[in-house]
């Protein structure tokens, strides 16, 4: 189980969020109090936008705890839009390119959750990419291969349709290979503009997804975290699983997430 | 384009290849002088067969002139067979899952050379392996995929026919994506047993290939090397393009080694 | 606070330490039970005895969890004496040369505890070396300064004189500086013929230490831990703060240690 | 032998020098043209400024051209002052905390060349620093103690005087031991506002140092770099031996740049 806060709003510098709070995720990083493991040693990744189309993008493979250079790039860098990660990996080993966020192209991705049996599921859900998206697979996670497919399934016109469309086409595909499927997904994403988040599970076991204005009376900026920063039971309210959360311009909008639909639409 | 050691004889200390002689692995990591690339700072490894059935194995993706710890191991630990490799990349980003050595069970394997066209290539390669190995891939380079599909094509029954039949499958796959093939290929493999080389290319580059004895005088020992160590001209003898060659308790053998063959009869 | 393991005894693979038992050295960084903090995941490293003089070494910044190489070099690695660190930091940043143990010739040293004030002490520390050892030093570490000053004062002689006296100045120097003393020293130290362990401390909060045989049964070996491997309490003794213990082939024996005298004489 | 650039001038992307020139810096780290060592793979570093008052800080011991990250940075931040830096090492080991730009509060430095005699002069250097500086020395090498030299010597008032009276000191110090002295310095420094060079030497070898206008046409940045980025020889003009340079909002002032005064200055 992994560790994430995504942010937009008014300008800020991320350290706000990575390394100042009381319960920052740098501090959550050596002891997370909700998650199923204590520890989230295994890499970090920040994803910010800032000038470019493209977010920047920084991951380390160290405990996030103990980079220097993570902390002064916290302190330097301002942005209205950004995904921060530390990651205790389920699948995939300790290699950058396994550490979230992914990127590609405008589009950024960080996620918390699990894929039950996804190595016998592996190789038929890479299939389903085209060339292209193929090509652009670095690591091995089933995190990254998500993302992917969720590009496959049209991300850059709908995201929700497409996210729902990519979890669908993973329910199906276990299905097929008489497999119990078994997601758990937590997760963040943008384009740069809005802000995406999801919490669904097909269990009872969804990850944590908290939403929390960044400065109550100001309201100049809005957090999507696993967990909360701090101890104000007022500022947190927890997004139910079945969600799909959307922070822009006109605001915070929560619908219902459901990739069951899609199954159908996908089987017919 | 990468340099490489491989060693069969009298139990040694790594180190007496790696970090030792005038013209050393080590060396030629900071200053290679037939190369096409003057530095391999991608990256190294070892793999060597001890007390085990598997070879042990070492990889970092630091520059191996900087590694404290390959210097200490390969003063500790002795071998009557082992492969090392600095690396300098070709297809693959800097990554330990992307060093060679590759090991597969008994199996090691480590490559110079190149695919061409391999990120047009890889997903039809990949394509022929059987679930198993799929998933055992971890890294991106065309080595281990090359590895992989020797593996597919019977390596641990018949090295020299595998190999034959996996770039003969190359460049079957090349021609029918209306790709040019090109391969340049020379590798060294082991079960624990004996040691195999091969130096192969489609054109007249294939990477160099030397042989020569540990020893003159006693004749204790075996390398097969991408560059000799010394000026001792009279050491060293060049293994042509062409050729597969075995070193194995009844000496040394080489074989022409051709995958056009196998792609006739892959074909019928 | 830091965990760590020290055999000597018949030779055995490292994983039977490392890796393999159900509370094994790897388990404990991620889950340490008795430890004031609950992760060890700044860093890991070995030290053994082979067919060198001096000790093999190998110590790398990653969580010793998703260390590869570790798990590898553990289980090719056969030794009668060996010492296995994994490190949760509480002086010095996170490098390799501030891993344990620190080797010095023949001479391998690892530490769990801590000096208080450390930065104000440091540099009168160093200035006790002499050009030699001042030299040597490579990290920032109070743990490796601490191993110089036993070797200053006489470790390759008689280490428990040089360690008492090697405290003893570090008490002294404290109360020149008007420092209360804290001195939290729990330590394993060989030269490649025996092994000797330090639990000590000013206050009574010695880092814990215990001793137990490998297999309790055959008697063919000798362990100290910083914290036992499994719940068989019978097999665990605790030594006691204020204790000196050698490992060699005429048992063990259980000395005390104080280096209080060690400030008198050094006063005098 | 390692190599830099440093920017003052109009506020632009740190790629226009880091990634994108035809001889860039990092392509220089592969292959330098002009230094004594062909590769500089042994890590590298940038410090820059932006809205806080001390820099921005990121180093890494990869290769520059293997780091994904330092390309996304580069891409993503913009500065009007800013130090690169790929390091071939000379003294000191492979580790972050010997990686160029160093930095102290507003002050960032970075340095190509070497003391002769380092590991004898070391300990008498070191012993010159007052407590606080001696305390933020992280790594070992010369360059690192230069700066704490300088910062000791006053350089945060007076740049150039505090540079002839630090490396006056180790002239001083050589010759007290006996060592005839040898220092080749070619530096960079900043404490945001105004940018300094150094090139020096005490014989014929400074390492190499060019100025240059960003735009020659437009005139809106000024380049000072180890080695020049393209051929146009026109735009490039050797800085020589025993200078000072100061980059500022009054344009490029040259000074004559000479410790041995402050030899004797000190030595009355």
């Amino acid at each position: 189980m992994c560790r994430w806060v995504a942010y937009r709003g008014r300008r800020r510098f991320l350290e706000d969020l990575i390394t100042s709070p009381a319960h920052s995720l740098i501090d959550q990083s050596q002891c997370a109090t909700e998650a199923k493991t204590a520890t989230n040693g295994d890499g970090f990744g920040i994803a910010w936008y800032g000038e470019r189309d493209e977010p920047g993008h920084y991951r380390d493979i160290l405990p996030a705890w103990s980079d220097d250079n993570l902390r002064s790039l916290a302190r330097q860098i301002g942005s209205g839009l950004f995904l921060a990660h530390v990651r205790a990996s389920t699948a995939g080993r300790t290699t950058r390119d396994n550490c979230h966020p992914f990127v590609h192209g405008r589009w950024s991705f960080m996620h918390n959750g699990q894929l039950g049996d996804f190595e016998r599921l592996e190789r038929r859900l890479e299939a389903r990419l085209d060339d292209a998206l193929y090509g652009e697979r670095k690591g091995s996670t089933d995190s990254e291969l998500l993302f992917l497919l969720a590009l496959e399934f049209g991300l850059e016109k709908n995201p929700k349709l497409a996210l729902e469309a990519a979890l669908g086409f993973v329910l199906r595909e276990a299905i097929a290979l008489g497999i119990r499927p078994l997601i758990r997904f937590t997760a963040a994403l943008s384009d740069g503009r809005a802000l995406y988040c999801v919490r669904y599970a097909t269990d009872r076991h969804a990850p944590t997804l908290y939403s929390g204005a960044m400065c109550p009376l100001t309201g100049d900026g809005h957090c999507l975290v696993s967990e909360p920063f701090d101890e104000d039971a007022g500022r947190w309210s927890e997004i139910p699983s079945g969600s799909f959360v959307t922070v822009s311009d006109r605001g915070v909008a929560v619908e219902p997430f459901d990739p069951s639909g899609a199954v159908q639409a996908i089987a017919v």
